[in-house]
């Protein structure tokens, strides 16, 4: 190992950088800021196909409260100093805890853990950025309120608030985490509280109730954006069902995915399935109860005859789809008669007791079987954009095939219909101690980016080795309009340069 | 009446401004620009206790295409001349088609009336400014697309895109207009065209279909702001369900307000009613059946006894709540059965075939009819917000009670639960052709306005008298960061100057 050197931030020298830890130091207490490489460690450390050394950050400040944020954000206006803000820095697959660009300080939020209201009643709560959602689900059990969480797919310790300020999604019908937020409170880049919707009119208890205020609707700019911190978030939590039924619908063939998605989306939009219908193909599956090893020693992806094989011995489908139905019994019974039926009709085997714990209430650790399949730590996820229909999946499943197949990587694929849309969720795991295997998951990533894109499937999120260029897809007067906004809140541009592709 | 003098806007010569209309008339045609006082009296109608002079418009350009919007705005930026962009401009109770400030040109968006898609798989639309709640709803009907809209308030000619962008309110699933918008194209006013979401991915099927896109989600920036011209907006459109049942519930006391919200809510948090409860007192019931004067002569508010006396003739109760189940009728069933046991145990009395066109997709002209209970054409809306609670829905109707009361005023109330929220709809009517009864309307309203801010519940929206006043109880940093956004999107502030209190 070479020896460690400091990190300096873009044209900041190391004697105005010193200058700025010490101000840091004054601010958070030199305890909490961390500059040392072994202490840095943990913020550098990547599942994405990118050199943590081009992302590795210059320090870390550990701040505690909103007054420690606002002077923090004081110290890096004040010596132009680019700050990362992360809550519990668990992005698997996007970053992690990393910043954008090498060379800024992260603000971790980890240590404002505080869950600061649950109203029983209204089903909402009011968290800090260091909450976890596992610790929302245990203080909930805990107290025998009868709130739901729902889960992210990055599993149990990732945090609500930077799930759903990444617009991150989950399983049950409140799986879309944006759209069941309500009320911010973000500390504005000049250091100003920014309290949004009703939270800014005194004495309001509609904060975490009502989502718009008066006069624009501002909370959409801070989701996957670097205009401010955000340090407090409001949350719509659903009340348990008296009762729920987990549904699994197995198609025999692989072109049946069109099906599948023409199915279930009149059940859908009609109301009859209000949590988003999740797809998993065979290889996803097998994830869960196999290494790659265990069936396929050779190169390349695994022979499809394995996979099919696999999948029969253990009844897995070349596609498995699945929702579920929330309600009282009665409720849940005219429900399960005419889903039944649809996906019978449609060629699907229907069975409707299955187990799957993210919709309903329940911790898994799915997602890190995904990185057991392969291991060695390499992971990154695909999410191209379509309008819920069969020919878009259909389109989508042979673009990630091809390209997938034709470099060599196995071809796991998730895709989701929420509402009116299709996320083709598709993870890249691979070997991230071995170099070439970065190298190729990196161009295979970058060649079904373009492919998706090029084909109007964009992506709707994405690591922070490929924001620019996501950014660019999306032309220059989105562009433009996000880096005049950023211009005008944070004239420095301090806060998460590169972030969304945004800078000022 | 006093001989017609034009109104000039602010710091704009009257030979500045007629350069400034001759270019207008090069873009749009003269026939388009409208100037003379006849011309403009349409524009300066409204149903505000405020004076119209004071809000008269300087002139009104009537553009038919993007291109000469685009137009238009370059020749006022290059004059500075402030421009009032309207879609229908039937903004009934809030202003109408009327300026926030006196001397602005309006931007009349009526002629750009094209329903430019309707996908009947999707349930989607893509529609301009001009389209209306009728036309739309016409469309489905004679194309036989299962398609329903949601009708607003303000009635069947009001149209979606202005509705929406003032984040209107309506009866079904769908009440919540800007949660069932997706994608939109602004004008920016440099006169760049922005297309939200995947709106701007080349190729993207799924403007319509997902609203987020990549990067910070705008659109909620161009509700109820100046920040663009929406050329077009996006709609998801609700399936029409297999059958629906109305249902009325009727609390005998007037104190049982409080416990119609404890019951409505949880069933609205639960999934098993979908659409807002709407409740409505004896008064505004009456209003469909009455003129004022029918019940009584004299001065002040009409006798309690003698609503009460009318209202018991009709089988009126002191509160009346509705809403509807949507879904087969083997859906239904359980649901209805669930909402009976709740409501009936909490002492009202349920009938399960109740009418409501507005929530079943037909066209109804309800609001009108309380114009017609005083007549003489005033009327302004108070729209307190609150949590879905019990205890707010009762300190709410007792502001509203002893404020109207004491200024001479009947009490309608409408309030309406959506989610974990309660809006206490209060309609205001008044002659306007009254001088004093304007004066004690405005002041009444005033007065409301201010009770319910002092005690916490804020108006989620204001008429164009009202703007400046209703920002400033939203705080300072709030408006900073909505006057930042403006400067940086329009730094000539040439937009709807005081639109939501918004100035550069």
């Amino acid at each position: 190992m070479r020896p460690a050197r400091m990190v300096l931030p873009a044209g900041v020298s190391s004697a105005v950088f010193a200058r700025a830890l010490s101000e840091l130091r004054r601010v958070v207490g030199a305890q909490s800021v961390l500059a040392e490489p072994e202490e840095l460690a943990p913020y550098r450390k990547i599942l994405i196909p990118a050199a943590a050394d081009e992302y590795a950050p210059s320090a870390a400040v550990l701040a505690a409260t909103v007054e420690q944020v606002q002077g923090v954000l004081a110290v890096c206006n004040r010596f132009k100093v680019p700050i990362w803000p992360i809550s519990t820095g668990r992005n698997f697959g996007y970053g992690s805890a990393a910043p954008a660009t090498r060379g800024q300080v992260i603000l971790d939020l980890k240590r404002m853990d505080q869950i600061l209201n649950v109203d029983p009643e209204l089903g909402t709560a009011l968290v800090e950025p260091g909450v976890t959602y596992a610790q929302l689900h245990d203080y909930l059990r805990d107290r025998s309120i009868p709130l739901w969480i729902d889960f992210p797919g990055g599993g149990p310790l990732v945090g609500p608030v930077g799930n759903t300020l990444e617009r991150g999604m989950g399983s049950t019908p409140y799986a879309d985490h944006f759209a069941h937020a309500c009320g911010m409170e973000v500390v504005l880049a000049d250091g100003r509280v920014l309290r949004t919707g009703m939270g800014s009119l005194p004495g309001s208890d509609a904060w975490q109730a009502y989502r718009y205020g008066y006069g624009p609707y501002l909370d959409g700019v801070f989701t996957q954006s670097s205009y401010g911190v955000v340090t407090k978030l409001g949350l719509w939590l659903m009340p348990a069902p008296a009762a729920y039924r987990t549904v699994l619908v197995q198609y025999p063939e692989e072109r049946d995915l069109g099906r599948a998605i023409e199915t279930a989306r009149p059940l859908v939009l009609g109301g009859t399935i209000r949590n988003p219908c999740r797809l998993r193909n065979a290889t996803l599956m097998l994830t869960a109860l196999y290494r790659r090893t265990d069936l396929y020693q050779g190169e390349g992806p695994v022979p499809q005859s394995a996979i099919l094989e696999a999948a029969r011995d253990h009844g897995i489908a070349p596609w498995n789809l699945t929702f579920s139905l929330y309600g009282t019994l009665e409720q849940i019974a005219p429900n399960l008669d005419i889903v039944t039926r649809a996906f019978a009709s449609s060629g699907g085997q229907v069975t409707a007791d299955y187990h799957d714990g993210a919709q309903a209430n329940q911790l898994e650790l799915d997602a890190f079987s995904l990185l057991n399949w392969v291991g060695g730590g390499g992971l990154v996820w695909l999410s191209p954009i379509s309008a819920a229909r069969g020919v878009d999946a259909l389109r989508q499943d042979a673009i990630a095939r091809s390209i997938l197949f034709r470099r060599g990587f196995d071809y796991l694929a998730a895709p989701t219909l929420s509402g009116r849309s299709l996320n083709y969720l598709v993870p890249l795991v691979f070997d991230h101690g071995d170099a070439q295997a970065l190298e190729r998951a990196r161009m295979c990533f970058l060649e079904l980016l373009q492919a998706f894109a090029d084909n109007g499937f964009g992506l709707d999120r994405v690591g922070i080795d490929f924001m620019g260029h996501l950014a660019r897809r999306y032309g220059e007067v989105n562009r433009d309009v996000n880096r005049a906004v950023k211009r005008a809140l944070d004239p420095n541009g301090i806060l998460a340069p590169g972030k969304s592709g945004i800078r000022t």
